[in-house]
């Protein structure tokens, strides 16, 4: 079933403890797509400079992603500039110039209309109630933001939250938006808000699926899926929206949506977002095949199973 | 099969955002040897002040745990007092009282000396190594370590490391001990000083079992166990030597030291870490029964396993 997504597609330039790489292809759209394009159909709603060329255009193309909605405007694309020299769990950013993003207004083409699932990638909360409400019959929707949002916008980021099925947030994020330094009572605070699921990521940790249950059930309604203990990681970038597209990707090309194949979800989630934080920007999503994909989904079982 | 443990018996006051607790019953043995008691025999080799009494005693005949190993001296018992109350993952220490651990000369019992398994706590690794050359037909020795032994008694530590199977540290302590921030290449380094495997805590993402290997196979000699998402953190004093009671208690009542045993180590070792943080001090290690111990391994089967 394909998957419209709304996010950006944007430029990066980043410095790891491995290097440096100017101006290379990236926002949370991008990381998503290529990702979710190895489980499902993949449509993009994103608006893009005319340093947006085909080369860029290619990397969609290659891994078959639908950029009818990806808007091409006069101007330059978004652009961030961040290194991860101290930290390689958090970015420091050094610039967000929004550019052709900062008058972005989401146009969903007739094509995509009958998309079945949807992700709200980490724009302006505003926007994404848009485009909720611009595809009234999706079956799924999914989503992200981040503490930018959180904190300054969070009358605008409450409406969105009442319209997600899942929200997928790091353990600052959920956190942040409970107001609650537990992470057990963050998450029953937060799917209060909307979401009947929430999947939070713990970076190198892996990342725990919380579903809404009554006050007594406890420990018996999460899951949690493991990462992969990396000998290098070269860039982290992307990684979050990376394990969202292989978790909504994968969803999206299951028939029903039972907890074993969240729970799958969950570990393709965790493979792809590993998969990202080994080479610079998408460099790894567009080297990669389904066949590795299922190749490491084997070693992640084989990391934490008892038998 | 039998494991001795030399390490702190001690008293201390806690104070977490759950409360506050004055003098009681803590150090590192003791945590280690009431959780390694669901498993298996323990014996203790410590030293204790006037201030240990037939009440901590009671404890540890409680769990049937051989005490004739605990020197009784005069003069005042190990205290420590420390706080929890910005981070649960940190503790931050207000004092620390040798009293009578300051010369603390470790006496082994005759009766010990048919002891298979040896665990070192935490303690001055000279002492640490004394106990292990004096127990030369031991089968398997484990061993913890802290920071102020990895930066203030780095050779006599690495004499430790020489003679142990098995090392028990935490991430900042892995990290720190191999000088190398990335965790599989810490790993490496530090079990080229010595153990062949080492077991890395996460605290509350479980922890990582590695084993040593050739530079090739990297992923395929880990595991990780999961821990619980605690509801409540009560107090996580001694959460560290519980998992290694649970761990290495576990280990000691198998008849061989197989992949799968060490799995299921690793998730025992979890199971009662987790036990641990639940209430103040031992109290919640107390008043365990195996039964609950084994409900819980499942309950982190479940969490973690796909089918």
């Amino acid at each position: 079933m394909a998957i419209t997504v709304v996010g950006s597609v944007a430029f990066d330039s980043i410095e790891t403890p491995a290097g440096r790489r100017e101006h290379c292809l990236g926002g949370a759209a991008t990381y998503f797509s290529l990702s979710a394009s190895f489980f499902t159909d993949v449509r993009v709603i994103a608006v893009v400079g005319e340093d947006f060329g085909r080369r860029q255009q290619a990397v969609f193309e290659a891994r078959n992603i639908d950029t009818l909605g990806i808007e091409h405007t006069a101007g330059k694309s978004f652009f961030w500039e961040g290194s991860y020299l101290e930290n390689l769990n958090e970015a420091k950013t050094h610039i967000t110039d929004l550019n052709v993003f900062a008058t972005f207004e989401p146009k969903i083409p007739d094509a995509y209309r009958d998309s079945e699932f949807l992700f709200l990638a980490n724009i302006d909360p505003v926007l994404q109630r848009r485009v909720r409400l611009s595809l009234p019959d999706v079956k799924l929707v999914a989503g992200d933001t981040m503490n930018y949002w959180i904190n300054g916008h969070r009358p605008a980021l409450l409406e969105v939250l009442k319209g997600l099925d899942i929200l997928l947030i790091n353990d600052t994020e959920a956190k942040m938006l409970a107001e609650n330094n537990n992470l057990v009572q963050a998450a029953r605070a937060v799917m209060a808000m909307g979401p009947r699921l929430l999947v939070v990521k713990h970076g190198e940790f892996g990342a725990t699926l919380f579903h809404r249950s009554t006050p007594e059930s406890d420990g018996a309604h999460t899951f949690r899926a493991p990462a992969l203990p990396l000998e290098e990681v070269v860039d982290p970038t992307g990684a979050g929206d990376s394990f969202a597209g292989g978790f909504f990707g994968y969803l999206a090309a299951q028939p029903k949506l039972t907890a074993s194949a969240l729970r799958r979800a969950m570990f393709y989630g965790s493979v792809m977002g590993s998969f990202a934080c080994e080479r610079f920007g998408t460099e790894r999503l567009q080297a990669l095949t389904r066949e590795e994909i299922d190749e490491r989904f084997n070693q992640f079982r084989e990391l934490t199973h008892l038998d």
